[in-house]
C-alpha cells in the first residue's frame, strides 16, 4: 500500500480528553476514529489488524470443531422476557419499531442461540455441537472509556457449546481454554486463566482471561510461581499472602479482561426447553457453555502492552503491514541525477524504493510504502515508529553506498544493512 | 465437512407462511433460520456462501482502489439532524440510551462517513478516496418479506467515493458499474444497469442493478436488443413501445434490485462542510458518490434464479461446498463384508468414500460428505439435490463395478463414471 493513498494518516493533534495510552496511539497512528463515546470507526489500518485477529480466532475455533454462523443484532423482546433478562440486564439497549415490534440489541446471544438449537436438536446423536460467530455487540455502558477497551458498540467472538452431560462440557471447556491461550499468545499477550464469579446462574467459577496492564479495570490476585489466579472480586486472598496452591507469595495487579468463559449448566436449556433424547429414549436438558472473546478490545490490549514512547510495536501476526518502506533522497543527488552528470556510480534511492516496493509486493510481502513527496525524511521516520510495523526499511544514498538497505526491527535500536535477498530471507 | 456433524440439517416441515421460493429453499436446505419478520440467522452453510460473496465483493472493490473500513451501527442523532434526515427518513430505527444519548441505527452511512472524511482531507492531493465496508444495516421496514431479499436487518457493501470534481466522479462511477457487473456475473446473475430516480438530492438518474425475476418488487422496462433499461417508476415507456435507443421492442418484467449507485454531488459535503483546497488554494466542496450492494439479498436473488423443483443449483463460486459426496452401501455387501466371505472382489463403498473424503480434503477440495449411518440412500440423494452443491458424487457397489464413482453436475440429468484422477481433474 502506498502511504500517499492511504486513508487515515497520522494525526498531530488529538483530543485532550483521550486518556488511555492505547486509545491515544490508535487514534494518532490512524487505526481508529471515535464517532461518539464508546463508538468507533475502524480505519483501513485498524481494519487490517482486526481482520488478522479475526482470522486467528477463526482458525482456532474451527480447529476445535466450531462452526461459524451469524446471528442477528435485533432480538425480539419475547426471547429476553423468557429468560427474565429483559428487566434484569441493565446494559440492554431496548428499541421500539414504529410498526410495534420491540427488540433488544444483542449484548450476548443466549436468547437467540438456545431456541435456535432447540429447533435442530433431537437426539444425543446430534450432540455435541459448537457454534460461534464474530459479530457486533451493543451494550448501553454507563462508562464508555479507555477507547476500544470498553465500547458501547464492539466486536466479539462468542461461541456456545451444547452437550449431553457435564463431563462432555468440562472436556470441551478445557479445549477452549487451550485455544484461547493460543490466540492470545499469537497476539503477543500473556493471559492469566483467572477464576471469577460465575454470575447469577451458577455457584461455580467462571474463567476470565486477564492480561496484566495498568490500563486494566480488573485486579488479579495471582501467584508468579504457579497458575493460581483469582479476580479480586471473589478472592479471599490479597497480595503478599501465601499462594494456596504452591505457598509462593501472591501478587496483585491491574488487568484487562480479554476473554470470559462460562459453564451455563442447564439454565438457558430450561428457559427454552432445549432437550434431547438419550440412548434410552428419555428426555434430558442440554448442557451449555458460553465462550466470549472481544476482538476489538484485544486490539486495545495489544497496544497497551506493546508500545514505547515512539508508538505502537505490533506483534508480527497482527501488524497491518509487515514492512514500512521509506526512501530518503538527498537534494544534492536528485539535482545531479536531474542534471544527468556524474551519476554513473549513484543510484537514486526513490527509484530503488519504487522498484523494491513492486518486487516485495510480487513476493506477497505486505509493505506500507511511504511514497509521499512533500514530507520530510524526519516526519516519515516518526510516522513509521508511530504506526509500528514490525520492520522498517530505509533506502538512502548512505545505505546504498554501504551495499543495501537499512533494516530496523521495531522496538530494537540496532539497524543493519541488508541486501534484497537477505531482506526477503528475513521477511518470508 | 461431515454432514453428520453439520449444524442446520435439511428441514422436512417449514412454516406455511413462507411465500417466496428462495426463502423456502434456504430454510429447507439449512442455510438460514428466521428469528423474526425480516431477521435471520445465517447457519453454517449459509454463512459459507455469504462469506464467498463477500470475498468476491472485496476483491473487486480493492481492484478499483477501494479501502476497507468498518463504521458503527450506532449513529449519534445530531449527525442525522444535520442532514435533515432524522425526521425525513421513515425507515430509521431510533434508540435512546438510559444514559440520555440518542442514536439512529445506521440504514446507510453518509451521516458518518462525510464528517469522518472531513477530518482527514485537506487538499486536492488527498483526493480521490474510495472507502467501503461490508456491514450490517438496520431498517424499520413496514413490509419485511421475501426472506433475505427484504430484511429489517441485512448485510450490505456500501462504498463512498470522494472527488475534486464531477468529471473524476463520473469516471469512477463507470468503474464501479463494471466492477458490479463482474460481481453479479460471478454470482451467476445477469443484472441490468437501470436508470432510476436519483432520489431527493439530484435531478439526475441513479442506477439500479436489476435482476429479472418473478420474485422482484421492481419492474424494469428494457430493450432485449440493447442496453436500454429504466425502472418503471420513472420511465415514460411501456412494454411493446419502440426502444428510444435502437428502435427494438421494449419489454417489461419484474426484477430484484441487487445494487444501487448514486451521484450525490455536493449534498452531504455541504451539510458537513467537507471541503478541499484546490491548486490555487481555493476552498471547494468535495463531490461524492455512493454505491450500495446487498450481500445477503444477493443470496436470495441467486437462489430465486438458480433452482429447480428439487432444490438450489449454486453457481460454483458461491456454493458452500464444491462436491457433495454420498456412499450407498447395499445391505447384502455389508453383510458379506462383515462375515468376511466372498469379498475378495468387492469393495465396501462406505470405506472407499471415507478414504476419498480424506484424499479430496487433502487436495483442498471443499467436500460435504454425507456420512450419516441411519439415513436411507434415497434421503441422502434428495438432500444433496436440495442443498445444491455443483457436483454430486455417488459411490456404490454398482459404480465401483463400473470402475469408479458416479458424478453428476447439479442441474444436469446425465451422470458419468469417473476415476479418482478424472474427478480431481474436473474439480481442481
Amino acid at each position: 500500500m502506498r502511504y500517499s493513498k492511504l486513508f487515515g494518516k497520522t494525526q498531530k493533534q488529538i483530543s485532550k480528553e483521550i486518556e488511555s495510552k492505547s486509545h491515544q496511539l490508535l487514534v494518532k497512528a490512524g487505526f481508529v476514529d471515535q464517532l461518539a463515546a464508546g463508538i468507533y470507526t475502524w480505519l483501513p489500518l485498524g481494519k487490517k489488524s482486526l481482520s488478522k485477529i479475526d482470522e486467528i480466532i477463526r482458525t482456532q475455533m474451527n480447529a476445535i470443531g466450531g462452526q461459524e454462523i451469524t446471528m442477528p443484532i435485533l432480538h425480539p423482546k419475547k426471547n429476553w422476557v423468557q429468560t427474565g433478562r429483559w428487566d434484569s440486564v441493565d446494559i440492554l439497549f431496548k428499541l421500539k419499531s414504529t410498526h410495534g415490534a420491540q427488540y433488544a440489541l444483542g449484548p450476548t446471544h443466549e436468547e437467540v442461540i438456545t431456541p435456535l438449537v432447540a429447533k435442530y436438536i433431537n437426539s444425543y446423536k446430534d450432540l455435541p455441537i459448537f457454534l460461534y460467530q464474530i459479530q457486533t455487540k451493543l451494550r448501553d455502558e454507563p462508562r464508555a472509556k479507555s477507547g476500544v477497551i470498553r465500547g458501547r458498540e464492539f466486536g466479539m467472538k462468542d461461541m456456545y457449546s451444547f452437550h449431553t452431560d457435564q463431563k462432555d462440557l468440562a472436556s470441551f471447556y478445557q479445549k477452549v481454554i487451550d485455544a484461547y491461550l493460543n490466540i492470545f499468545s499469537q497476539c503477543g499477550l500473556e493471559a492469566k486463566v483467572t477464576e471469577a464469579s460465575g454470575g447469577e446462574f451458577t455457584k461455580k467459577y467462571s474463567h476470565e482471561f486477564l492480561v496484566i496492564s495498568p490500563a486494566g479495570e480488573d485486579t488479579v490476585i495471582y501467584c508468579p510461581n504457579c497458575t493460581f489466579a483469582q479476580n479480586k472480586e471473589i478472592s479471599k486472598f490479597k497480595a503478599t499472602d501465601p499462594c494456596p496452591k504452591c505457598s509462593g507469595e501472591l501478587a496483585a495487579d491491574k488487568a484487562i479482561e480479554v476473554g470470559n468463559i462460562f459453564d451455563l449448566e442447564t439454565k438457558f436449556s430450561k428457559d427454552f426447553n432445549l432437550t434431547y433424547l438419550d440412548k434410552s429414549g428419555k428426555k434430558e436438558y442440554v448442557y451449555m457453555g458460553c465462550y466470549g472473546l472481544g476482538d476489538t478490545r484485544l486490539v486495545g490490549a495489544i497496544v497497551e502492552n506493546n508500545h514505547d514512547e515512539l508508538g505502537i510495536i505490533w506483534p508480527e501476526k497482527i501488524a497491518p503491514y509487515k514492512l514500512h518502506l521509506i526512501s530518503i533522497s538527498s537534494r544534492k543527488i536528485d539535482q545531479k541525477i536531474r542534471e544527468n552528470k556524474n551519476t554513473s556510480n549513484l543510484e537514486n534511492p526513490a527509484k530503488v524504493a519504487e522498484d523494491l516496493y513492486k518486487d516485495l509486493t510480487l513476493n506477497n510481502i505486505e509493505v506500507l510504502f511511504d511514497d509521499r513527496k512533500d514530507t520530510t525524511p524526519g516526519q516519515k521516520l516518526v510516522d513509521a515508529d508511530l504506526i509500528g510495523c514490525p520492520y522498517k526499511l530505509v533506502i538512502s544514498q548512505k545505505s546504498l553506498s554501504a551495499g543495501g538497505f537499512e533494516l530496523t526491527k521495531r522496538g530494537q535500536n540496532e539497524s543493519k544493512i541488508v541486501t534484497r535477498d537477505q531482506l526477503l530471507e528475513t521477511l518470508l
